[in-house]
Formats: structure tokens, C-alpha cells, sequence
């Protein structure tokens, strides 16, 4: 379980971090708080890191039931894709949000594939 | 626990539908991103997500929490609750928002009964 | 691991109590959903609650791959720490978001903590 353990570190430890960029461009652009608008590299960041939030509590625990009713090493695997994936994804958004779709497939690919993986083994234990 | 396995998973995919439902709107009503505001229905089904993710972070702990502590079929069973909460609450919040009441206690009450509960049985063990 | 629950429980009620005070306010100064803008007062709440499901998505996690991997008491002693600095927080922020930093700092640096002490835990269990 260790591979699953640093992967989930690592992927609050990237949300963490895109936290922290949203900080700076809110300095930046003195966007003060409580405003989520302005200027628009802030509104990439703002956005990349709330689509990251949604894309987390789906995957941390897709991750952990994925590990514990298939297989811990391929857990991982997928998990590491999920972390290139929104690296990506962050890189290409603040760039232009047009081209977020790679990036996004990539978070997205995994955490579907574990929660499928997931609860096709969870069913088929049943039978 | 399969059956809390079935439900977290049911809860995670149920969450991953409402977003592939804001893309939809997004497209729709050509609601570029990072505006998270726009046409009217964009707006509505963006809410139905947000608010399910403020839901889905208390919900998945609280119900393997209760799981643990209390019973995992009792688990399950609020859970589903929770499930038709939810899909009543998106149902109602896109033909009105005033209307999101009923679901929005549907899904609120489960998460409820089983924090008060699972703490109410550790604290009871404890003495 | 019983004050890891505790802890867990209360800071998932923290954040329930946080979503019925966004309730309030939106009732108290007619914000009608969908809108997320409105009254300074409702929208200062609304950012709290939103900042602290932000931080409540690594929170959790950190607290229990800290507990798992280091220490129970230690991490339900840092766990303490971010429900007093998140009550902070919110007192701050709805008085005047520029004061909002020791409160916030209050709940970062646990999370940080926690994340980091597991991080080398883990890796320093490989070698």
C-alpha cells in the first residue's frame, strides 16, 4: 500500500500547491477577497484548482477502493497517470482554456477506470 | 462493506454525472471557460454539482465512519437514501431552484444520523 | 484511533455548521439561488465555507495517512489545532477578509504537517 499512500500524498500535496498559485495571482492582480472574478490569469487558476477539487474527491477514494478490491501496484500506476494528467491540464488551462482537454482526459481516464474496476470486482465477489 | 463499497462508488459516479451534465450546459450555451456564470440553466446544473461536492465530502466519511462504528447494512441503507436524495434535489434544482428543499433534506438528513451517530458510538465506547 | 474519529467527525460538523450559516445568509439578505454573489455579508460566508472545503478535502486524509503511518494522538492533537484555527478563520474573515491570515495559517500548517511527516514516513519505511 505504500505506492498508494505517496501517490495520494502527492496528489493533495499538487492541490496544495495550485492553492498557493491562486494565492500569488490574487496578490498579483489585487483581486481581494471575497472575489472569485477579475483578472483573467487569476480566473485560470481560480478555475484550474476548483476543477482540481472535484476531480480529488472523486479520485482519492476511487484510488483507495481500486487498491483494496483489484490491486494496490495498479492503483498506483493509474493514480501517477491522474497526477501528469492535471500537471498538464494546469499547464495548458492557464495558457488557454481551449486546450484543457488532454489534461483533462488524463484526470479523468483513471479515476473512471478505477471506479468501473471497483465496482464490477465489489459486484462480481458477490456472485 | 460491499455493500458501503457499492454505495461510495454509486455516490462517486452519481457526482461524476452532474459534471459531464455542466460540460453539456457549458457547450450548450457556449459558456466559455473559466465563466462559471451565464445562461440561466448553465448556472442551475453548475449549483447542482457544487452543492453535491459540498455533500459528497461530508457524506463519504461520515457513512464509513458509521460503517465502522455502528453498522456497515445501516451505513448502506442511509446511503441509498442519500443517493435518491440527491437525484430528486438535481431533478428539482434545474426546473426551480425553490424547489430543492425536499432533496436538499434528503441528502442532508443521512449525513446527519450518521455523524451524530458514529460520534455518539465512539464517545460511547470511550467510557 | 477513537480521537482520530472525533476529530474527523467535528471537523465535518465544523464545516456543516459553515454551510448552515451560508443558508442564513442568503435567506437574510434574499440571495436567491443559483447566485453565489450578492450581499458582502453572504458572500464573505460563502468564501469561508468554500475555503474550508478546500481545506477540509486534505485535511481528512492527511489526517488519517498521518494517524496510520506516524501516530494516532499526534494527529488528532493536530487535528485540534485546525478546528480552533478554522473557528478563527471563520470570525476573522466575516469581520474583515484582510484579517483572515492566522486562522488560515492555523489550519494550513497542520495539514502541512501531516502531509509532510507521512510523506517521509512512508519513503523512509521503503528504504
Amino acid at each position: 500500500m505504500e505506492a498508494v499512500i505517496v501517490v495520494t500524498i502527492l496528489a493533495l500535496m499538487q492541490f496544495y500547491w495550485f492553492g498557493i498559485e491562486v494565492g500569488k495571482m490574487r496578490v498579483k492582480h489585487q483581486c481581494k477577497a471575497p472575489d472569485t472574478t477579475g483578472a483573467p490569469e487569476f480566473e485560470r487558476m481560480f478555475r484550474v484548482q476548483q476543477n482540481t477539487m472535484e476531480q480529488l474527491v472523486m479520485f482519492v477514494p476511487a484510488l483507495w477502493l481500486f487498491a483494496e478490491v483489484v490491486e494496490p501496484l495498479w492503483a498506483a500506476g493509474l493514480g501517477a497517470v491522474y497526477l501528469v494528467g492535471r500537471t498538464v491540464y494546469r499547464a495548458a488551462y492557464i495558457n488557454d482554456p481551449k486546450g484543457r482537454s488532454l489534461g483533462f482526459m488524463l484526470t479523468v481516464l483513471p479515476t473512471s477506470v478505477m471506479l468501473i474496476g471497483a465496482l464490477g470486482a465489489t459486484l462480481y465477489g458477490l456472485i
